[in-house]
């Protein structure tokens, strides 16, 4: 199997799944139909929220899952499946439904961000590939979205693909990069497959081919004129680089070349020095409009430190720290059974832990985001799946963490955040272009969602309530479950 | 472009690659040969050592790297680029030759892991995916190492794909996983791409499933008799699932059913407490041989923690943290130009920058791994390409942090460490199968690495000298590009 094979990811998945699927199939139980949501516990760098992306790979997985001759063939050679089940994954196809957030939704903690409800099998064994695209899509794209944020307008690239955990973190990073608001990125299959605007600039290699600065940058103004961006730092930013790039520009102006973006980059040394610096000569020199570009270990700390050193910079050009999202490079995203159908009744399960925030929400449930009458969103809401929210008058509800205290909804309106994009199998409903689930972004966090809970610093935590009939479901199935 | 489609993964790179290209292609330069060294420039983790994984997907990327019609029509599309180095493309394939280490190869900060030798477009176009490859495998590979250490001869197995970087992270992720010293992956397509053993216990939905844990058990230990580890912390474990899965264990023994292997999971609390009480009580029913298995949030720090603490453990399910690596989750591995050549001859290269650590090794080289009588490794050495190391008497060198000291070996044998693996872009050698790269670093760090370089804390750092030849060359450079 190489890289350039074509392969099944329906087999990217735990062995777990399959032996659990082959015991439900063994005991007959693999019809019964089930309920698993998907949701997180933590939102990454202690931030007031995450960005939900990567719904798009989870419905066409989910459509597509298969196994073909080769895979049954390598499950056979494992002894560990009964032949009968063999047959059954051979003809397997996914035949449940599937709600979901739509893509790019501000989310929470503790929400049931995807729901599948399904035979037993089809909901086992999607598990591990549901949890794989939403964990690591919405890592990288609540990440891009702190650094653009910090970035405060300027444009912010994605640069990161040589340090992206291998092939599809690059890729599919790129696009979640993209979602939380970056304008473009330097990985070509990403703009290839996504449509996402490419772009970069020219690397040290270049300047240290020609071994003469001078002549590398004269050049790359020739060939490119109006994406010039030369990278001044591959021998001495001011005393080398600067000097020839004005000296490029100058015979540009003189040749009668009017540039659409042309400037410097800096990919290394004391950034808020060398950009005030490189400003004051470029404007001495009469091209005020060219472009500043920086990169080098950048996220959102770095940026706003530099920025808050008065660092004159037009544009970022981010790698490594956006791409892994290196200061928290884990989403925990779970999968967890909620339901049970017994009689063609959807019976709630509960799973309690040792861990207190292991404890999960029971049940089939909908979830309101509840906006007041500025259409601001005040909090989330879990309510009991059927179940009726009347907000034309005061609605009391509880908020799970303080239940003794009176808490009510005045002139609010609940919007249900999950809707149906999976139904027997099917994809159904209108599926989002990318652009639209990045502007989707853009309008809740400017609209909707509190600066208090974007700011990166003890940001407001969003509250997740219940219904006072959902509250009192968990809290009977606590006590049914106590031991 | 869905996730099953069959992708090219030559379009895996930066734009710049090409805009540089289609630059070298209208100067006529393209034919230039040139060098390029891969190198990474600090330890992850603060460790002594990395492991150099990825180099079969290297050597397949760079034997197979390829433009098809739709890739032409995307560049064409963007408007940057030279018919004529777009037919260019069409026709491409690599025809230079690369050097490298062997994979697994313990190394360090500073050597040339990676050496390309080719003409310029060639050279430049392989940038990223090598950079990509080289840097996920070898990062990961490195964490497991560190994980499977602090196991202390426990078998560990991962556990991440649900929270790694996409489809491939989990994949290679597993594969370097396997080469750091991991005894399996939980994840099929890896067992399947490259046969690592593959394993797995059962989810807590399967327990939740049944709604009735005894019933969920011995469900599970009448299917898989021979691998019976009962997951018992989804309800209480020591009030439920312990009681629940020795009544199985005690059934197992009156049927006479005799298991390879069987045992409980703990995936949440207090470790160290809990497995110390389940060991007990498990002794006390008369299950010595019971396996206790320990997953949750696991890495060397935690693993070297409870285990510091009494904890009894049998084996580790590694998941996040090492899938990952998640303290450390870049490897900075780049990838600069060393030489061009010139009227035949390859002359060197440098780059000099702010930033110290920046400046880079100039010129073709060759690396030397030095071993005294006992076989150790006492340090490596930098040579330029085709000089002699003679150190049948006591050879001089210079420690280039401190060039002033009088350095000699004694009684020692210089190995090199690259060999050619694409020649004339055809692959070279032999190239050798999973389990024996997995081998050479355990006999690697078993017989030659210095166990001061393996500890966590304050690890001795390996010395990387220069023949005094090799040193002179670049000083002299470093004098010629003085500004």
């Amino acid at each position: 199997m190489t890289q350039f094979d074509k392969r099944n990811i329906s087999m990217m998945m735990d062995l777990y799944e399959l032996t659990m699927a082959n015991s439900y199939y063994l005991t007959e139980d693999r019809e019964k139909r089930v309920a698993f949501d998907v949701f997180y516990r933590k939102n990454p760098d202690d931030g007031g929220f995450a960005i939900f992306a990567g719904l798009e790979q989870v419905v066409e997985y989910i459509t597509n899952i298969h196994f073909e001759k080769e895979d049954i063939e390598y499950l056979r050679s494992l002894n560990s499946f009964d032949e009968g089940f063999l047959n059954y994954l051979a003809e397997f196809h996914f035949s449940g439904d599937v709600y979901a957030f739509q893509e790019g939704t501000i989310m929470y903690p503790g929400e049931p961000i995807v729901t599948v409800v399904a035979p037993l099998i089809d909901a086992q064994i999607v598990e591990t590939e549901i949890l794989a695209q939403v964990n690591h899509q919405s890592l990288i794209a609540t990440k891009a979205r702190r650094i653009v944020r910090a970035a405060l307008d300027r444009p912010v690239s994605d640069f990161g693909a040589r340090r992206a955990h291998n092939n599809d973190a690059a890729i599919y990073g790129a696009r979640a990069c993209y979602i939380g608001g970056v304008n473009g990125t330097a990985t070509v299959s990403a703009g290839q497959y996504f449509n996402i605007p490419v772009g970069g600039t020219m690397a040290h290699s270049y300047v240290m081919y020609y071994n003469d600065e001078l002549q590398s940058f004269r050049q790359f103004a020739k060939l490119y004129p109006d994406n010039c961006i030369l990278l001044i730092d591959t021998y001495d930013v001011l005393d080398s680089g600067l000097p020839n790039a004005i000296k490029v520009f100058q015979e540009m102006k003189e040749q009668g070349i009017k540039s659409k973006s042309y400037g410097i980059r800096i990919d290394s040394g004391d950034l808020a020095y060398l950009t005030k610096k490189t400003r004051e000569r470029l404007d001495n020199a009469g091209f005020t409009d060219a472009k500043i570009v920086v990169s080098n270990s950048l996220d959102e700390y770095t940026i706003t430190s530099i920025l808050d050193q008065g660092a004159k910079i037009d544009s970022f050009g981010v790698g490594e720290r956006m791409i892994t999202s290196k200061s928290e490079p884990v989403f925990g995203a779970v999968y967890k059974m909620c339901a049970v159908a017994n009689d063609g009744v959807m019976e709630p399960r509960i799973k309690v832990s040792e861990t207190v925030e292991k404890i999960t929400n029971p049940g089939l449930k909908e979830v309101y985001r509840v906006f007041d009458e500025h259409g601001h969103a005040v909090a989330d809401i879990i309510a009991k799946k059927g179940e009726t929210l009347d907000m034309s008058d005061s609605y009391r509800y509880v908020d799970p963490e303080k239940p003794w205290k009176t808490r009510v909804f005045e002139k609010c309106q609940a919007k249900p955040l999950q809707t149906l994009v999976v139904k027997d199998g099917e994809a159904v409903g209108e599926s989002k272009s990318l652009p639209e689930i990045r502007d989707f972004v853009k309008a809740q966090l400017d609209n909707e969602i509190w600066a208090e809970e974007q700011r990166f610093e003890n940001p407001h935590i969003h509250y997740l309530d219940m219904t006072p009939k959902y509250y009192e479901m968990k809290m009977q199935m606590l006590y049914e479950n106590r031991h």
